[in-house]
């Protein structure tokens, strides 16, 4: 039976890698390439490739490919992640009280432009709770308050460690995540940001952007890091605005940014378009 | 004869300005009204009005007009400015080595997108000669050094003066002003600045730009003040980048932005269309 | 007891309108103007204002205006319209099997970004009911077969007219509307088209965008006039398209620009910032 | 010597494609790969890639390469170009009375953005000759009445063939190409024509969309074929505007809109990022 998987690889660059990566995949798994794009960081010296590739070989997975494709991988000392499309992810979304984001996932996961399963909603709040079960998403209400910040997020990596999520997606979660948590889920958790990064990091940007009189508001969405708003971005959008748009107005405008960048930052992270490296994103869209 | 003035004002709000002004306006000069725009900032209680007329009254100047409207001024606390139409400004163009913005300028001149007279163009390098020469304005190289600043600034200004400039257009002039020069054009020098302010401000902003991995570069015009890169912003654009263009093709796409969002800014400041205040723009457009 | 009103103006254009008007304003409603905007047709010698005033004038009402505003809108032959703010309209919501628009009107409804009562939702389809009933909006589905379009469109009409509906909103309705539908809402019905009119009127115009090989699409809201796709354009936006987007990519991304078009115009129609002539708009944002 | 080259095919889709293309670039001329997109048509089964890479193989030029890659290529039904990064395109200009394009293209190729030769100018009016001239570029008049037009024709196809030129760019020439002119340069004749294709194609498209009431208007570059407007699409793009924008404004920023994907176009050409298939295009960017 036919599998589609999804090769990531990133290695120092050097001649022949190509040629080498297309050969084994011929070679070992008579693959059909579906997809091959390809970047150079010419000045880091680095390469990275995303080859989608459909093969008829039994006993395809994980640990066969990496049977036979260690020695290669090896040898020109290559980061790879394989991924098989048939496999969806695990997705857990955190939310507050700004329901726009959740709602937008939520409709665009039930029309199809998501391929992943919507295993949890965790929210500081009850608000979203109606929202989770009309989309029939199990809804997990853990309150937080300063005192209380460390045991809750032990709770929540508990409820993501039961489910086996993948992805957590920040979807307006208005709460810091802790070092502790951040390093649980490297490059697996997805944030919007309410601002053109890197201005107006930090609490309140739509204020600052008001204060500052820009004539263009944003929005980011990017990987979590440790340091706050200053991970991977993953993809960004504006807004023109004017004089007529007084606060509210910017806070209206951005609400659609926000749907925007995080809509597609999550549907690029669960197709495997997205590589990362220097605190930066490759986007093989 | 007929005359078409821009009338620009900003006061206290309270009720009644819009009727006493296009009474004033009316009964004074039976003036036909163009165009009426106003804005208001509810938070601080501001006003701001630009109105379009023209009038046929013999003799209707600004000295004529501060007689006969100054008791309605002083009554409203109001700011104003008159500008007639046919009065050309006086431009001065400064420029270094980059050329785009110049060229872009100096050729939009020549279509009739800006009513105003270019007097001359200053440089610290002889690069700009040529083009200034072949659209027939005045050109002035005036070397820069550390040592040499004040002095260079003194013939700068006495250059201005002596053609009566009224607005200095910085075209990628790689220089800062002092304050004592940016004082003498108060929101009467216009800038670009090759990033999306108020993110990367100061020196080498694509570099920055591209060491945070951003999606998308800006370009950003306006008005000068004694702190580098935070005056009112008139105009910003972006355009989006990927992993495919590295330095190179992020300064090349800022070109672009960088002429648009300065020729937009030089349009809307001869066309009066900027009011200033709280360190933000209104724009009229 | 204070209210705000929206005054439109649709006139011949002349000298002292704009003072005439903003006169009869304050003499009348001791009126404070918060927004006073206007356009001109110099071409076709035309004047439109909208103007937003408060007034605490006792007795205020449209009867009451026009018995004292007729004069003077005789005198300048205007046309007129005078909106209450507290007043909500009445809007249905017409929809088909795709929902993506239905859905995202309903969630900004909520969110409070449409000052209206959203009063029924009519569908040919069962598809969407569980969203009507989720935000608790009436559902009525009305199959719509060739042999029975007529009937169907008079038990519409029937329950439009028993809710007192003001606003019909196809949000991907896709069943052509009678002449005498349309005549029975004239400006009153706001259509989404999924191109950028006029390219691509008619049916299934992803498919021909694709075919042509255009390198953005588009979607546009209008009012719906008798004449298929040809009614007043009220707002267009696009987006960027590559070979990478085959048929359901562009599919895909026209979702996001039909709920970005749509929910501005229902959002500037209620805000009543639109006025329509010669088959435009003019849109006081 | 080293030499970088770049490989552009077009076939049936298979499977091995990539793998046997790399192959035989390491296999015969121990080639980097510095850069290999591909793109499938899945509904046509076709296959499309750019190889750019570097050989230092001695002798290496287009007959040596066809000579050796014709048994691969004839397997697999192959269309393929070779072009050497060194050798410079010969571009000829074509512009009527509006000069916004024709300053913009030779600017931009002053500042490095074209990696090509400027061999002529040519012309139906005597505007351009000072810019030519600035620019040092060979500029001929040639006005155009309706009964020389064949005459006319001719000369140009001698000029071009003198200067052995490859690529007409056609930068606001108002004269219509005959078919025979047209077969002489199949794919190497690029317009911009002033509107968002297909969307008022003929003449006068400013015109044709203020009165159709759009709030975007477009610009559109393409390869002319022998269907007016009917080209493949290279670039496209839209700016905003309002009933603030008369026609004159719809034009002035249409010139904008004009340069910009005039130019695209022009340097995507240059850097052979374009391929043509199905009268559409398919650019590696």
């Amino acid at each position: 039976m036919s599998k589609t998987a999804i090769l990531l690889i990133d290695c120092p660059d050097r001649k022949g890698l190509v040629a080498a990566i297309a050969n084994f995949l011929v070679r070992e798994y008579d693959a059909n390439i579906l997809n091959a794009d390809q970047h150079q960081d010419v000045e880091l010296g680095l390469f990275f490739m995303r080859v989608e590739f459909t093969t008829d070989k039994a006993g395809c997975d994980e640990a066969q490919f990496r049977a036979v494709f260690s020695p290669q991988a090896e040898e020109f000392r290559m980061n790879w992640q394989l991924h098989f499309v048939e496999a969806q992810e695990k997705v857990a979304i955190f939310v507050s009280q700004y329901l726009h984001c959740l709602a937008d996932l939520l409709h665009r996961h039930q029309t199809g432009e998501f391929r992943c399963k919507l295993s949890l909603i965790v929210s500081n709040h009850e608000k979203a709770r109606a929202l989770a079960e009309f989309y029939e998403v199990p809804f997990h209400c853990l309150p937080v308050r300063a005192e209380t910040r460390a045991e809750v997020e032990a709770e929540q990596l508990a409820l993501l460690a039961e489910h086996g999520v993948d992805l957590v997606v920040l979807a307006r979660y208005m709460q810091v995540l802790s070092p502790k948590f951040v390093e649980a889920y490297p490059q697996r958790i997805v944030n919007v940001h309410h601002s053109f990064l890197p201005a107006f990091t930090g609490a309140k940007p739509y204020h600052a952007a008001f204060a500052r009189g820009v004539k263009l508001i944003g929005a980011t969405s990017h990987y979590v890091t440790e340091i706050l708003d200053d991970g991977p971005i993953i993809e960004q959008d504006v807004a023109r605005v004017s004089q007529n748009d007084q606060l509210p107005g910017l806070v209206q405008k951005g609400r659609d940014l926000e749907r925007m960048v995080l809509s597609r930052a999550v549907q690029w992270h669960l197709a495997r378009r997205i590589l990362c490296y220097a605190n930066k994103t490759v986007i093989f869209a």
